[in-house]
């Protein structure tokens, strides 16, 4: 028996047409099924639940990321070598959930590329209630219901002419004491090169920008600013790059308008990325570049264990998958004592837009 | 004119005959004179403080650090090549008080050596003085007056059979709200090797319990669980390294008993860990085991950023020097996505320990 499915609304994700006997065994199921074909692993979510509650927002968010967790690491594998695939590991989490992290380690143009999805759910506890609190969600209760489904990457490229990019996307439901459910989304993508080309960098901005653009005319200047402030290195009055986009406590609208803006995003981190990649990822470059792409990797690291919510919101949060939270540290990272580097050189010039973040387009 | 000085009774500072012409306009200081010519550097607090309050503790406690920095660092440029001698930086902090830090940097033993001495005094801010509470500190107010001197070195060598070193000892003074003046000690002494030696570790924990016996037979347990409980990466759920002795808040006794049991741990330190690098500096070693040796540096990266309250205290302190904080980090430091050692080998007998601390003595 073959059924048809269509409109399940998502756009990133596909019903298609599939053989019903697909292993399924509850019985609602046998008669429908979810193309998850182009995934780079089963979703999360047992099938029969991701059809039942095809419009619960928890489960859009799961097919979405999915969706965009694949067309990402495929857009990455056409730009290393062709032997070199992405890993793939399907994990499941104790308490709930589970996820799908995948990496490339060594590879020619990537040093390290992780693309990870997580969709947990639980009991979450003071500590990560305390790491949300100080986003400014003030929650009633100290262990609280929830569900959290995102995708989160971080690309360290080999060439210490591409960039690093980092991206995140997720959305959040936490049920307090008093019964109340709360939503929200919250994401960004950022660049962090290691020699500035401005022209790349107004790529980058602008693609973003159309993306916001798309949904609200002043999303972009106010998104654009509160990644300058977030990824702020505060010990050392530095950003961490040359900044992006970075939302938080996103729900101002409906639930489906914060779905499609979020989407809109997700969906332009492949222009706006990719074609840096091409562009530079065969540059020539001699060994004190690579020394100051380790040092500023260094930096990175500094930020991501220092200050990073998400990734102290996963070490606080039971049951984590230490090894997909961490996958964003670089392979190698260098910490000189009282490095600066001499005036009028490419390196200066960098540090100096890190300082003081501008406008780009 | 020479004057001679005897009897300030610290033993950790030398008081000798100095030609009393030596620079100081201070009238009183003009007649007296501390020796501290086998200093690294001049000590922080001005030369006629240090003399008139000699019997202050502030002033003990910089005495005897400045003596521990420069005996240590002594100690350990006779293991390195002679042509590479640690360089010596004496800095001021606009907000009260300075250090001086001592660093050698790509040496042949040592990859990275940071000692650090830093007596700085001013308002705690509210961030610094959460750090504090966290350790069972309830202090009343909000922004309180504070003096803190203290030593803190962490030594990277090259040679992967060398254990890293860190030891931190330290004296605080907080004015309270009330008018309330507190006062306490901390401090510890801890080993990481990337290959373990039982006999190595055994004479390490050996010395230190030495040092403890001779003032309390019961300060090596409690001190020693102390270390293992601190020096845990939790979110690995392995220790950092194979402990050593660690305490806090220590102020159950007089001042003075206080300070000579810090004093007696200072001076625990070269003989604990010297005879090591004498022992495998000349060690070979294959690349694989360099690898491991920064794999594992990646860990005392996620310590350090993640947990380290001395770590958080300074980069939370306004005017913090942090090139001096952040020395503790390696030169190089790596992270590979689900790296395990295999079984039987010599690295997962180290990971084996650091996940289950054993006793040694």
């Amino acid at each position: 028996m073959i059924v048809r499915f269509t409109g399940l609304g998502l756009g990133a994700a596909t019903l298609t047409t599939v053989a019903a006997a697909s292993g399924n065994t509850n019985a609602d199921v046998l008669t429908a099924s979810l193309d998850v074909s182009s995934f780079m692993a089963d979703p999360v979510t047992p099938r029969s639940i991701l059809i039942k509650d095809k419009d619960d927002m928890k489960v859009k968010m799961e097919m979405l990321i999915m969706k965009i967790q694949a067309d990402f690491c495929r857009a990455l594998e056409n730009e290393e070598d062709p032997s070199k695939k992405f890993i793939v590991d399907r994990w499941t989490r104790a308490e709930g959930g589970g996820g799908v992290t995948c990496v490339i380690q060594n590879g020619k143009t990537f040093e390290k590329a992780g693309v990870n999805v997580s969709v947990v759910h639980g009991i979450l506890p003071v500590d990560a209630v305390r790491q949300m609190k100080a986003r400014g969600k003030e929650l009633i209760g100290k262990e609280l219901p929830f569900f959290a489904a995102g995708i989160s990457s971080v690309i360290h490229p080999s060439n210490p002419h591409v960039p690093t990019i980092h991206f995140n996307y997720r959305y959040f439901e936490v049920t307090q004491e008093n019964g109340e459910k709360m939503w929200w989304f919250g994401g960004g993508t950022d660049l962090t090169p290691y020699y500035l080309v401005e022209e790349d960098v107004r790529h980058f901005h602008s693609t973003l920008k159309k993306a916001c653009d798309s949904h609200d005319a002043g999303y972009y200047a106010k998104f654009k600013k509160w990644c300058d402030e977030y990824f702020l290195i505060s010990h050392r009055n530095e950003c961490r790059g040359v900044g992006g986009i970075f939302f938080d406590d996103f729900e101002m609208h409906s639930q489906e308008d914060c779905f499609k803006f979020v989407k809109s995003c997700a969906e332009a981190v492949i222009p706006s990325y990719v074609p840096l990649v091409k562009k530079h990822r065969n540059n020539p470059y001699t060994s004190a570049e690579r020394d100051w792409q380790l040092l500023r990797r260094g930096r990175y690291v500094e930020f991501n264990l220092v200050y990073d919510r998400g990734t102290k919101f996963g070490l606080y949060t039971p049951g984590a998958r230490i090894e997909s939270i961490l996958m964003s540290l670089p392979v190698y990272a260098k910490w000189e004592y009282m490095h600066s580097p001499s005036d009028g050189t490419p390196e200066a010039k960098l540090t100096e837009i890190l300082k003081n973040p501008k406008e780009w387009i």
